[in-house]
């Protein structure tokens, strides 16, 4: 099936504004609420948000075969059941009707109050219902930044991390959409020099610049899914802020790794956008030596261009650009991660969540936390009112974004944009 | 209110055989599928499983609260959010109707034809959506077994572990109930001496003798619940074997823990059985020095006594008793796990799950898996057929079964029993 959304000629009869993340070639998925208080799944085009539902109801699906009320529902697991062919038949769709040549719905006022909607005028939710949430570890220059931190700098990375694509279990009930604030964590820490740990407020709460993917169907469970189709299982990606309390870590991780460290609060963009609409942005990644094991040995592209940005804005300040990456560093595809998650059989789910693992590039200025940004502490990140940053304080707000760009498309994923409260006080 | 149903007198006009798990005393929880295809929430007395929806439509719940469908549903996960005067007031229904003394249904066989069935006409499933599994680490002396083993015989505790109770997360699409075989899993090993791993069949196939514990919704993200107040947002409990492939395990777990060597299967037992039924079994757990810290300090009696056994079947071989312990001897109470996993503001929703850890009584024959019982596979367990084991052989099937006993009553389990077949190989 060709992929005529991603036509890069192609006009919206909408108005999209000039670098905006979503022109009619993107088509992302996602659930929003109306002011009405009506949940639907939707899509966006330039700064609106379209109701699926509505289109659906009132037939512009005709020929696709879908549930009567596949989009009227609050999360999109049913429709990525569905499987790529699918995806692939609504996304097309999606673009023609709102194709500048399409009259159908362009000149339908009636049909256009019902179906279009400002961004400003709804509420987006989580996407999807998220079963499992796995955590990857797969960028070279993180893990080697934190052996070197923690470890031994002539040996930082682990003997096992050339072979596996290590990852972990997180915490599926607090993954939120962007825009929720959290609360800073309390938790148990070792104070430096102390053998008798403390209870309080974590001091130094990070935040992880990671995307991750989300996955249909893909197995019966006991049986793997080889690497070379893992990519039909994989619906789309998001950013993900993967909140981290580093003190808490340090003290809780050994020997069975991070948990109350992560589990107080994900962050994630509330668009889903498609492997297909990423697909133009598809590139080498870096070179694998040693070789993989043949369970995880590929060919071709399985890296994809995707520029990532952090800002942290404190209270009443403009915020700053801390960071500059690239998901085309990570060194284990997201491919490889799927087909070694799926090797001893495990299941994959509609719906589950994978995280990259903290996305850091080669240069200082490319490191996805502060703990590398500011080598734990060491070389504080000044804001624009001249406060410093080792960590993130009270009330600063951490924003990602992440788009892609060639000379004829820019396809973005928005932002996952999250504040930081003080710790909650019971009354 | 009071707990009737734990009157230790009481008899039901169902025939309860001697020694059975499930006397009325018990009325657990679980859900079920019958030869017509149906699925419903149930209970069971003896060797009966009782419709508790067609109960609902034959209006036996009459004054109290629920939705029309509450048990016609396919998870316990609405019942449990009910909340604890809602499990209370129905368990006390189903006692009194099944109570000798109460002719109502007994003397209807019109009713009693709808709503009873024998076990072995029923199919159980997994009780609850697990929306989250956290798994502990909570037994001192399994924690003390596998330091000794892998780590420093002279300081087997690492010094986080009597400040703690450790956790990690685990994959709730890989659990499954009692009966479904599981394939021995694929894996990357690093032979012993290697620096260049392999991957093949585990090796090292081992069972973790667990209880869990099923929360109901239990705070909003961001706040924490104090350990005082934890037992209230428990509903119950199942027996759990935590399969972990050993050999995975140590190439894999440093630094983020354990993934694909236990993420390919966790067997639980059907039937939840409430807190309040276990209630007569509460008592002192071990003595904790140091202190812990404030926020897990608790008074009172917090350990149950629970009798666990394990049992391995090589086929057309007679079982087994290969462990015999019992769950008072867990260092962390379930309360303070919950507050623990609260205490940064985690979310915990109706229908997650948290694992005790391997449970391992002080003796040698009360360890709570093959890596303790055998010690590393040093001293191997002879089966009725002169047949050793080291860990799990291939087509051997390992059932754990629970219960706990005082003078008057027995309130049990039943069992997890699941069979280890052979590698998958894709055709």
């Amino acid at each position: 099936m060709p992929l005529t959304t991603n036509n890069p000629t192609r006009k919206s009869w909408l108005n999209v504004p000039n670098n905006s993340d979503f022109p009619i070639q993107n088509i992302p998925f996602g659930v929003f609420l109306t002011k009405e208080d009506v949940i639907t799944i939707g899509t966006r085009i330039g700064d609106y948000a379209i109701d699926l539902g509505a289109l659906q109801q009132l037939n512009y699906f005709e020929g696709i075969d879908l549930t009567d009320d596949m989009f009227m529902q609050d999360t999109l697991n049913d429709f990525i059941s569905d499987g790529k062919k699918t995806w692939r038949l609504v996304r097309n769709r999606i673009g023609d009707i709102f194709d500048s040549n399409n009259p159908k719905l362009r000149d339908n006022p009636e049909h256009r109050e019902i179906v279009i909607f400002k961004m400003e005028d709804v509420e987006m939710q989580l996407p999807v219902l998220i079963g499992d949430y796995t955590d990857f570890y797969s960028s070279k220059e993180h893990a080697t930044n934190v052996g070197k931190m923690f470890r031994d700098p002539a040996n930082a990375l682990l003997p096992n991390w050339l072979h596996i694509p290590v990852g972990y279990h997180g915490r599926s009930s607090t993954i939120i959409p962007s825009g929720i604030p959290i609360h800073r964590p309390m938790g148990q820490t070792l104070p430096n020099g102390e053998t008798t740990p403390v209870f309080g407020p974590s001091r130094l709460v990070d935040f992880e610049l990671e995307t991750a993917f989300i996955t249909t169907d893909a197995n019966i469970m006991g049986e793997n899914i080889p690497v070379n189709e893992a990519e039909e299982y994989i619906f789309g990606m998001v950013l993900l802020n993967d909140w981290s309390a580093r003190d808490i870590q340090k003290w809780e991780y050994v020997p069975l790794g991070p948990f109350l460290a992560k589990n107080f609060a994900s962050s994630i963009s509330p668009w889903i956008v498609t492997m297909d609409a990423l697909e133009p942005f598809r590139c080498k990644g870096p070179n694998q030596e040693p070789m993989p094991l043949p369970y995880l040995q590929q060919k071709g592209k399985h890296a994809f261009d995707i520029n990532l940005e952090v800002y942290i804005e404190p209270e009443n300040v403009a915020p700053s650009l801390v960071s500059k990456s690239n998901f085309k560093y990570m060194y284990w595809s997201m491919s490889q991660q799927l087909a070694h998650h799926t090797s001893n059989g495990c299941r994959i789910n509609s719906g589950d969540m994978m995280g990259s693992g903290t996305i850091s590039g080669p240069t200082p200025d490319s490191f996805g936390s502060m703990l590398e940004l500011t080598w734990g502490g060491k070389n504080p990140i000044v804001m624009n009112d001249g406060s410093e940053r080792k960590f993130i304080n009270d009330n600063d707000t951490v924003t990602m974004k992440g788009f892609c760009k060639n000379s004829s498309v820019r396809i973005g994923f928005g932002e996952v944009s999250t504040k930081l409260l003080p710790p909650f006080v019971r009354k």
